[in-house]
Parts: C-alpha cells; structure tokens; sequence
C-alpha cells in the first residue's frame, strides 16, 4: 500500500506544502526513515529531529511550516495525523469469515455470519458474537456472554459466562473478562465463598492489555465506560467502574467498587484502595497508593526517588524514627525560644 | 430458584422474626433490593442502610432484632449467612459429565466418569481427574498432575506435571500451576539453568484467582495449605509455602522460599523477600515490602500517604538528606545543650 | 538414571575425593538427602549444613576438601556442578515429534520433521518451528512469527504474528510475546489507537516466566537480548531493549522505550520509568522506581523499611510535611547561630 501526500490531505485533511506527487507507504520514525517513509515532529520544540532525515515526507504542526524543505502536511495534531496514516499503511489482519472447523459453538450461540471465530476457540451456549468480529484462536467465551461488532479478541483470550462487551473491543492474549471477585465471609478460621453473581460489563471502543483481569461483581456489575485503555497485566476487582476514556498503565490495581473517574491518567504500578470515589480528569502517578476518595482532579504522588543503595540505606532508616526527629525539633524549637527570651 | 424465609432458616438456621412465608428468590444490597430480594446489615452500626429499602425480608444480627418491620432473619453473622442463602439461590452451573469430543486425554490418564473434561483440554499422561471435577474449555492438565474431587477448573487453566491439587479447588482462567522456579547459577557471565525438580502441591478448599502464577519448587516442593485463597495476578515463587486459611489479595509478590503463616492476611501489591517465616495471623498491609522474618504477629506496613504532586515532590527529595537532616538535629541539640549550660 | 562418582567426574570435571564408585540418582538438599542422593556446599562459610547429613556424596568448593568424609567431588563453583549434575539426573521431558492431529497447522507454515506440536496448538499462516523445537498444549503461534531451534514452548503460550524467538527458548504457560504496545493519540477527549508495527525480537538462549507480557514495538522492535531472563508475571512494554544477560525477578515493570543495560540483574517489582538508560551491570533492588537514567553500573534502591502499622502510620504523616521539617531546622541553625554569636 502506499499514497501520495496529496492523496493523504485528501483522506485525512491537513495543509499540503511541496510537492504533493510525493509517495509514501510507510511510517517511520525520522532518524530512521527512508525515501518511502513520513515521519512527524509532534510539537515544534521537537525540530530538531528533523536535521539529517532522509524521510520522503513529513507531518508538521502550523507553526513549523517553514521548518523543512522536504513534502510535508500541516496539521495542529502530528501524532494523531500520524497515527491514522499508520492505520492506513498498516491495515489489522482480520482472519478469515467463517467459524474454523476445529472450533467449539455450542449449538444456541448466536455467531454474526461474516464473524470469524479462530481454530480452538469455544463459544458457550447463549453466546452472542457481533458483526465482523474475529474470535482469535483458543479463545474461550463463556455462557451467555456478549461479544459486540467489530471486536478483536487476540488469541487465548477468556470471557466469563454473561459478561458484556461492546463494539470495536480489542482485547489482548491472556486477558480475563469476569473472573470471581475476591470475596469470602470468615467462618470460624475458614473462608466461606461469597458468590460472585454480577457481570463484567465493558462499554464500545475499549482495549484491555495482554494478562489483565477484570473480576465480574460481587453482586452489581463491574463497569468499564466507553473508550477505556488499560495496559498489560492490570487488576480490577469486583464491583470497580473506570469512568469514559480513562487510561491505565501496566500493573496497576484498583482494589473492589472503587469508582475512577472519566478522563482519568493512571501511571503504571499505581494502587488503588476500595470504595473510594476519583474525579473527573485526575492524573495518578507511577507506582502511587491512592488511600482515600479524590474529590478533586489533579495529580497525585506518593513515589519516593531513588539513591544508590548505601545512600539510600542510611537515609531510608531515619523513615522510622520520623516522628522522634519531629519531636526533638520541637523541642528544640522551644528551648531556643526560651533562650531567645533570657538574652 | 426461591424460598420462604421459613425454607431457609430450616435449612441454613438463624432465628425467624416476622412473617415466614415471605418468599425470595435472590440476593441483593439494600439499596437496590426490591420484593423478591433479601438482604443484611453485617453489624448494628450499618443499621442505617435499611432506610428506605425496598427488600422483601433482611438477615440481621441479633441485637438488631427490632430495627426493622420486614421479615427477618437473626444470626451473629449476617455476612456469612447471606453468602450461604446467595450460594443456594446462585448454584455454580456445572458443565455436562464427560469428555468433551475435541479434549484429548492420555489413555492412561485416570478420570473419574462424573468428571468433565471441556472443550479442547488436554489431560496429560498418567494424570488423575477426581470425581465431579470440572476442567474447563483449553485447559491444560500435565503428566503425572493430580486434580482431587469436586474442584472447578475454569478455562484455559494450565497445571504443570507432577503437581497436585486437593478437593474443592477453583483455579481462574489464566493461572499457572507449577511452572519452574527462577533458578539459575551465574556461570562466566550467562545464567546456567537450575532444574526445577520439585512440585507445586495444593490442599483442599482453595481458590487461586485469574493470572496467578505459583511456580514448582527447586528441590522440595512449593506448598498451598488447606484453606488458602490467592486473588488475581500473584506471584507465588519455588519453594514458598502458605500456611492453612491465609488470604492474599492481588498484585502481591511472594520471593523463594518464604514460609507464610497460617491465618495470614496479606494486602493487595505487598511484596515478601524469600527465605523469611511470617508468623501464623500475621497482617501485612497494601503495598507493603517484607524483607525480614515476623517472629510476631501483627500488622505491618511501609506504603505512604500520597499527597498532590508538586507538594509531593518539594517532601520526597528530602528523603536523599534524611541522615543529613538527622545529624543537624543532633548538632543543634549539642549546640544548645551548650548555650543551655553557659547561659 | 544413576551415576558412580566417577562417571560425574568423567563427564562434568571436578576433583574427585574419596570412594568413585558411590553411586547417585538424584540431588537434593543435605538435610533431606539419602544415601541415593548428592548434596552440595556453595561456598565455604555454609560447611555447617554438613552437619547430620545423611546424604550419599557431597560436591564442595576446594577449600573444604576435607570438611566431609562423604565421597565427595570438589569444584570452584558447586552451585554450578549441582545444576549440571541435576539436569543430568533430570532431563526436561521432551514431547513426541510431530503434529499432533488436534493441532492446527497452517499449509505453509514451516514446521521442523523432528519439532513437536502439542494438542490444540495453533501455527499461523507462514509461521517457521526450528528443529527439535516443543509447542506446548494450546499455544497459539501468529502468522509469519519464527521459533528457533530447540525451543521449549509450555502450554498456553501465545506468540503474536512476526515476532521471533531464538535457540534454546524457554517460555512459559501464559506468557505473551507480541501483544500491541500501549500507544494512543488524545483526540478531543478520546484515545486514538497509533499502530503498532513492530515486532518483538528475542535472542538465544533466553527464558521467559509465566504470564509475564512483552509488547510489540510501536515503530521499531522489542528486543531482548542473548541469555536474558525473565520471571513471571513482568511488563515488558514497547520499544524497550533488555541487554544481554541480564535476569529480572517478578512482578517488574518497564516502560516503553527504555533501554536496560547488560549483565544487569533486576529485583522483583521494580519499575523503569519510559525512555532512560540503565548501565551495563546495574543492579536494581526489590520494589525500587527508577525515574532517570543511570549511566554508571552500581546499586539502586528507593524501598522503604517497614514497621508495625501504628508505629509506621506515626511516623510515615510527617512524609507530608518534610520540607517544613527542613525549613524549621534552617530556621534553628540560624537562630542558633544568632545565639552563639551573642553568647
């Protein structure tokens, strides 16, 4: 596949400068672009990575229009231009329509005839699984559950009985939609099962990372809003909503029925207590413990920085006498005062 | 499913108050609960959550006796009974006796005749499948690897050979039983691989969440006790061993070798250094770091308070100067205890 | 399988002291082992593990030549020879050649004669298995993706389309190589996807733990050198470079782009901040985040030490008020000083 730049201005908008006869087919980084290749510079503090590339064209904000001699389209976003011409160039695979012979439909699921359910996969009575969607190889669906249009479930995927996924999903290898919640009554030393009766239910135009798991409710659902983004190896507990167009870093955990925001940023490995309550558009960041409700976006730290490991030692053990170090400055806070005055 | 009020408290005790032919038929929390629902107060102080419920009857504690006119059921564990009733009204759908056509089962493998093997699961030589066992759709069981009675297997399980695991187990999609142990000895630079030799052995009555990874011991065996309920994304390394009815919720790393307690409770992303022992009812907090043997039990902790980021910052850099910090404290304490003297 | 002493000597070098005709099946630790089994001394410092052992042969370092009257063989790296001789003793069961007939096998997928394909495996389209090369159970191979030669594939693997695996690769069940990198483009409060084209590229001789993910590169590849390895349950995002050599322990994430050196060695949960630079022969300790890059190899810590909750709790609040802390000792250095000056 490949387009000239004017053929690009023509499907994806933008400012043509130069020669717009220009061919490209692919996208590339700039200090390693070829003749063939479009490369960006996203903002134009960034113009230096211009110097030296042998792309054929590239994608510049407004104000940067003079900023090279090469073909180029003017866009006030570069990366997303980018990004959409990449989808371009770079077509998802879609495997074959039709149901694989060595796979597994339980004879009520309903399977949308142009669907694509891949060798090994199961699909559980009651199933549902939408228009155009591609059911990737040993992926298991469970009873009841449904699977919107346009999905891509990568393979070994598993969905749990009666959870609910919207349209254009794309979920990741290893990721488990609506496991057991983790939630036992003590019982004389033992735990005995509370069962776990909700759903997952996950909204359209979300995408879950390889290995992570989302527990179904304890007995509401679980909720994912539309256009959520979570990362590699994410855990969400029973009961969690992630509001509309969150994103979440890799190994993170958000403990059960916490309730994030919309247009929230979660840093990777950040940890998120139960029942509490995130705003709208909050930013937490890497490695954070997030304790108590957020009422108010903004962004959240509790990482510490690091030193070499002697440094780090002999300051690290102060952490527990921090409250004596406090009580000795106040001490000494008042016998200076008392100084002071006799002087 | 339903059963009058009277039904349940013949079979799951309690005492009745109020009418005994309210028939229900699920569980609910009060809040959302509507006629046909029960719900429960766990304790006295949570007695405000009956305001305004449209419940159809309601399981409390007995000196809650008269805090409500709907029919009701008494019991010092609310919580414990109302999980029994929703395991009576929710029974897990067990998948249909036999082996499915597509699983392929070792000849010599042993499986009891009420077991079901699911779609596209292998069962490895010599391995055992106990009675009513279910292994779910692509799983994978290895040679020689035991599974006990009654114990549910979700989908795309996979258990290593050799291992064994008690009755009554729930393993969820995507855990790993029994892969090797992180063994290596350095060798001129390179990394020479230690065979991992031992087994990963499970008791009855556990529950391993979705991701879950234990790994089979170097030489002896990693051990799970009786009881034992691990929750998504939990590293169990070789060698480790958790003690009967210890819980651990997700996220948690356990190194090589550590010997957990019996009736442990073990915080989300906490993170236990190997070759140390934790006393049996030991508490260990979220994100808390263990790097040393808890001869007591007790609870434990090393995760901070967050706070917004800009005022994070302007503290958490002066953990690089603690000692610093430390030592002019003491100076100003020798100095005054000078002036004291002089003055 | 069983061996003399001599044979061991024979076959692997090491002094032999003592009776070369003992002979052995298996190791084991010295206070488990029997007369069947050899045990071994890392070094020196442990000769007290001598004490009451009952086993048949013994491997130490040179310098405790005469701390045993065992038969025993002596060695400058008895961790080394012990792992030599147990892998000896214990060869990794290799599956059948061939393909199995549950297994589905693209046309013209390139399989080796004397590769194994397990059960329900899956290769795509294209996809090339090296010579003595094991699939596991229910592996999923993508389309064009390549394993080298005597690779060892465990069950529920999954390989995304074009990456490629080296010699002697040992991957572990659930693990994921190739999933898409997390990369959107913001677009009006909406996340849109940036393809990722990479690929994932690993070396020889490398292993990788349960469950752990690596991403595909967005533009350019993931790679991960020669000899590297990798625990469970680890994040690998896109675009990162993990050197030659270095070892991981679980549970650690790193993110897109970073470069980690070689011969490093990781602690478990770790987190590597995005586009940094980590020296060759860094060690990096349990639970630390590392924010910037480290040009030169040493020790780098940020984990905090723990304490008893309320203790901790007390201590941990004054986090939030460090730089006044600081501010109040300047202000009494300054006040002493004022003192000192009049006194």
């Amino acid at each position: 596949m490949s387009a000239t730049l004017a053929e690009l201005v023509a499907r994806f908008g933008g400012e043509l400068v130069g020669d717009g006869s220009r061919r490209v087919s692919q996208v590339a980084p700039l200090d390693r672009a070829s003749a063939d290749d479009i490369g960006f510079v996203a903002q134009s503090k960034y113009l230096a990575q211009l110097a030296g590339t042998r792309a054929g064209a590239v994608i510049l904000p407004p104000d940067a229009r003079d900023a090279s001699d090469l073909p180029r389209i003017l866009t006030p976003n570069p990366y997303l231009y980018f990004a959409r011409v990449s989808a371009y160039f770079n077509p998802v695979p879609r495997p074959p329509v039709g149901v694989h012979p060595s796979a597994t439909v339980a004879a009520d699921a309903r399977v949308a005839e142009d669907a694509s359910i891949g060798p090994g996969a199961v699909i559980g009575a009651g199933a549902v699984i939408g228009a155009r969607t591609a059911i990737g190889a040993n992926c298991v669906v469970g009873e009841g559950a449904t699977i919107g249009t346009d999905c891509l479930l990568h393979a070994n995927v598993t969905v749990y009985h009666r959870c609910v996924i919207g349209d254009r999903a794309i979920l990741h290898s290893g990721c488990v939609i609506g496991s057991d919640g983790f939630g036992f009554a003590p019982n004389e030393g033992a735990w005995e099962k509370i069962p776990q009766i909700g759903r997952v239910r996950i909204g359209n135009d979300v995408e879950i990372g390889a290995c992570t798991t989302i527990d179904r409710g304890a007995l509401e659902d679980t909720v994912i809003e539309d256009g959520v983004k979570l990362d590699n190896l994410i855990q969400v507990a029973h009961n969690v909503v992630i509001g509309a167009h969150t994103a979440i870093a890799a190994c993170t955990g958000i403990a059960g029925s916490a309730k994030i925001g919309r247009h929230c940023t979660i840093g990777g490995a950040a940890m998120i207590f139960g029942h509490i309550e995130i705003a709208d558009g909050t930013r937490i960041s890497t490695n954070t413990l997030i304790t108590k409700s957020l009422p108010r976006a903004g962004t959240y730290t509790s990482a510490l920085p690091f030193s070499e490991h002697e440094v780090w030692q002999k300051n690290a053990v102060h952490m527990r006498n921090l409250d004596k170090l406090v009580r000795r400055v106040k001490e000494l806070e008042k016998k200076i005062g008392e100084l002071e005055n006799k002087s």
